[in-house]
């Protein structure tokens, strides 16, 4: 007995379920839900295991979809399951007239796919295109480390496939052998404003694929019969990684939506019936020939989940720096008594390894560069090879968190901008990533400015303007340590936190500033030296050439407070204090185009009565073979710094 | 006669220098670039047409080295050549010599490829990987539209083609036949932190790129006959687009090179003579069995270049607004009284393009969305769709403005920050592209914060706080219209302006606020109103937000400034008088996470005795039916604006 009659009828009631949501919102993606249908039904009734009761389960299959706008269609299937949500009044099931809620304030039903709004069925936040497949490989990661049959779909549209992030995904997955992930490509050949590319069509998509090194299946998308053929596919396959390649209609079922351009447009209230009409109709055309009476069994339960007590993070005792140092096979570098920041985070990185198996660390061909290969070689099962593809890394650590595990994402700071958009998306998802960029600021010198961060500080900073879900953290913490024995404690500040966090880290050996067992808090700053005419206030690399400004002020009998803001957001009201004892004046010191400065400018002008100039990059750096010559070139070396203090008081 | 013995020859030489220059630097990349020395000797002696006299001439062939930190054995070429540079004492021939410089302050040869520095065989700037090909793809696109017969190789690295930008060019590139441009994978097989991937493999790499629908040679890179011979296979191919994948060797003929991990790292000036003699060794061993005498011509030259007249984007005049608006078609929604930015954007980039032949659109599938569906209608063959790929959009546009074009780059803001890499790479270039984002800010409401830009303001405005070249404009200037004349006049203005122009526009249809002639410029703002009591300052969608703000607090007889802070970097003096003359106390109030108040704060505490609040987005945006819904959610509703008034005064 076929149940290919029963997954039509299914794709029928999911499908107006999704019209009827999107008429009532006046806004969505009616025609793209339409063409996942049956995709949809086959997967949710018949191939997933999950517990729409228990959607936390570890073992339960998860399903992404990359191609948010569609997500109607979950949506319905959710509420015709009576899937559990969590919403302001806590969990509950949702109920098939919930769907009436979507896209309104108080509806954990939200435009594109988001966990965080209360819709548990989904891990991270999708609809900026092309980071789903990225996200199901995190999670297909995790779950081969942890060893349960958890298996990921993801659902990709062919127009978003044109991002390559896509196919730096697709390189991951067969790195990694990830045959837990099944690719499905979603062909309906329409993008928004046009059809797409023949380079993104079905055929040329899966030559793609197979030249990728993945088994891929081309299938009708509304058949049944070979939708339930793919996936057997996939199920008994254990070498390679299968893909699918659904051709299907975008509207599928309903005239209407099959002429012109109906992409993102719901239809009116008015339309509903007709439209209802037309899926009636296309439904009993599939179905003619086939054999009636088969069944959908639901979801299949998943296994139980198995208890993985994992130490407290907030808890454990961390060792002392100088051992931590020395674990991590520095103590000889130290003793010369200069050390870069970026090694003494790697440093602190093993040791949250040793002291937490859910801390787990991704690099993109650079940590012998950044200092993550201290970790790998401790914690080799937990470090992931990433390649030179950083917007695939950002989104597969995104999927790691979901599953549990404290991502550490290593690059070039340079090149995390590189997932700029991904870490905006990581926000949305509330995903606990800690993101290092080392080689920072403009200390890099002789590489030049192709390989210095110059705008993350405002573009992080810019997320610590904003209270996280708890009205306490920020969306995200910034740190950005000056010296050795600061990273150590920012790093593990990092591990500690729930909740994104970035640092910053710089190429040169620095002196030590700190004594090992200083104490360093999240927005914490310490003050190096308490001046009266006037404070500096900088971080990380620029501590030290601040110092040396001090210095010669010094000798001019300037006396400067010297304030080391290792941390944003800054805590605003011991600032405005220590600024209130500085003179009252600041002058603001950066490696890069102003971002600290902005800052504490805000927190200034906020207080009142108190003067700030910033000092940042003047120009766009260029090589030179030394730190010092950059600074100099770019206007913020020790005797530019003078000069501006003098010129402020 | 063979020139196979001169390719060899001149290989060694090149590869010579190359070790030399980073040995005297003492930081560099020799492996990397000696992998490239046959193909860069082939190239520069005997396939390309340039004149090293003149590398400005626009019939000329050009190289991308998407493999930016190999430069030094273009470096060698150039020098070698005594090809043109441009640096502080004018325009001169390289010398052998001046390659002792590279990576100092004063020399034209910076640590990544650079025209800016003064190394005009460039055209952008390269270093951060993956972005090389979408440059070559603009400047194929451009010289297909010239009708010149400028042809365009692009060298990329194995590991740098896990970076999925580049399979987005290789897209473009088919999507537009670009049969001009020649990608050039060179295969060494190695990374910096290890081997690649199996996935970057020769094999793999020439396999998706034959899936992508290109012909494909797989050759021995140092094999001059084999590299004649794919390169004749470029030449005589007027169908599918070409690709080479060169099988190499990093660190090609120097044995000390070939052992280990040698990424990166620099001779010592003591292992130069062992090097040479190396090379030498491996020359011989080369060229046995070849048939010696044959000689390399260097380049051929290129077509004289045909002059072309093209409108000073300066002079020009402008229709007058209402007239622009009809002319794009919106004159019936003009006169409800209510258009969108994003619409009359669209308008105004239709006038542009009228005006100037040199402006280029290009768009990344949402043209009916940022309206630059306008100019595409009028001006279809200079119009460019970029599909769902804003990185090679972005990079697209940089090769672009290489080639005189004058590029709008088009999507949602939301989706631009996916290319904030390479729009900080444009900056590096000094590229005079024009970023427009639509949707931006929380206004969007509906579609949930997965499409709304919230870190774009604090982004670009960093960019603002550095002078560019001339030390009078800033890197980029940034445009926030509030209504349909600002958005007119802040196109025309970017169109105007030389260099990297950022403008923010939003969805909803607002009501006019200017007159149609009221007068705009770059740093400008406008006092909408004038009060005692207080100053609001915003911009864009806000505006009218503030504006009804403004209203409550007439009627608790609260009387308060409105500043529409349209352009940054703002005009520091005029805000100053007009906080002064405001009370000097000022609100600052944005629909994203804080960027804006930065500006206006570091402003005022520069100043000294004015107080400055931001008021920004305090929570991470969902969906809700309306923009009204939204801005309360988030806590920047009118009502809350006023609270917040009421609380400084």
């Amino acid at each position: 007995m076929s149940v290919a009659v029963a997954v039509h009828e299914k794709a029928i009631t999911l499908a107006k379920l999704a019209l009827r949501m999107t008429a009532k919102a006046g806004s969505g993606h009616p025609s793209s839900a339409l063409s996942l249908a049956h995709l949809v039904a086959h997967l949710m009734y018949r191939q997933m295991k999950f517990d729409p009761a228990d959607p936390w389960n570890p073992e339960a299959d998860r399903l992404v979809l990359s191609e948010g706008h569609a997500v109607p269609i979950i949506y319905a299937a959710w509420a015709d399951l009576g899937g559990v949500v969590r919403g302001a009044g806590g969990e509950r099931k949702l109920e098939i007239d919930d769907i009436d809620g979507l896209r309104t304030r108080d509806s954990v039903l939200d435009g594109h796919p988001n966990p965080a709004e209360g819709f548990p069925f989904f891990d991270a936040a999708t609809g900026s295109l092309g980071q789903g497949l990225s996200v199901a490989a995190g999670l297909g990661l995790a779950a081969k480390r942890d060893g349960t049959g958890r298996r990921i779909y993801c659902l990709i549209g062919d127009g978003e496939s044109r991002e390559g992030q896509i196919w730096e995904a697709v390189d991951f997955i067969a790195d990694h052998q990830l045959i837990n992930v099944c690719a499905i490509f979603n062909c309906n050949g329409q993008g928004q404003a046009a059809a797409i590319s023949y380079q993104q069509s079905a055929d040329r998509i899966a030559s793609k694929l197979e030249a990728f090194g993945y088994n891929v299946a081309i299938i009708n998308g509304h058949d049944p019969l070979e939708i339930s053929r793919a996936l057997t596919e996939f199920d008994e396959s254990h070498q390679r990684p299968v893909a699918i390649v659904a051709k299907t209609v975008k509207g599928w079922g309903v005239k209407t939506l099959l002429k012109g351009n109906w992409h993102g447009k719901p239809l009116s209230e008015d339309q509903l019936t007709d439209a209802e009409m037309s899926l009636d109709e296309h439904y009993a055309a599939a179905i003619e020939g086939l054999t009636k009476g088969g069944k959908l069994d639901g979801p299949a339960a998943p296994a139980k989940p198995k208890i993985v007590d994992l130490p407290d993070v907030e808890g454990a005792q961390w060792p002392a720096f100088a051992e931590a140092i020395e674990g991590g096979g520095l103590g000889e570098a130290l003793k010369k008594g200069k050390l870069a920041t970026r090694r003494a985070y790697g440093a602190a990185l093993k040791v949250a390894g040793d002291l937490f198996p859910q801390v787990v660390a991704l690099d993109g061909d650079v940590s012998n560069s950044t200092f993550s290969n201290i970790f790998a070689k401790y914690h080799a099962n937990r470090f992931f090879e990433c390649k030179i593809a950083e917007q695939n890394m950002v989104s597969v650590a995104v999927g790691l968190s979901a599953a549990g595990r404290i991502p550490f994402v290593n690059s070039f700071a340079k090149f995390i901008a590189r997932a700029y958009d991904q870490i905006e998306m990581a926000s949305i998802s509330r995903a606990n990533i800690k993101l290092v960029g080392s080689h920072a600021g403009i200390s890099l010198a002789a590489d030049g400015p192709s390989q210095m961060s110059l705008l993350d500080v405002a573009y992080f900073r810019a997320f610590t303007t904003v209270p996280g879900d708890d009205r306490e953290h920020p969306l995200c913490w910034v740190f950005h340590p000056a010296d050795a024995v600061a990273a150590y404690h920012c790093t593990r500040l990092m591990t500690q936190l729930r909740g994104m966090c970035y640092m910053r880290t710089h190429r040169p050996d620095v002196p030590l500033i700190y004594e090992p067992d200083t104490v360093f808090e999240p927005g914490g700053f310490h003050v190096l030296h308490a001046g009266d005419d006037l404070a500096l206030v900088t971080a990380g690399y620029m501590v030290h050439i601040v110092k040396e400004a001090a210095e010669l002020l010094a000798e001019q009998q300037i006396n400067v407070t010297i304030v080391d803001a290792y941390s944003l957001p800054l805590n605003a009201e011991r600032l405005v204090e220590t600024l209130q004892r500085s003179g009252g004046k600041a002058l603001v010191v950066e490696d890069n185009y102003g971002g600290l400065g902005g800052a504490v400018a805000e927190i200034a002008a906020a207080a009142g009565n108190l003067r700030v100039v910033t000092l940042g990059c003047r120009r766009i750096p260029k090589s030179t073979l030394t730190s010092a010559d950059e600074l100099d070139y770019c206007g913020v070396g020790p005797t530019q710094i003078v000069e501006h203090v003098r010129s402020l008081l």
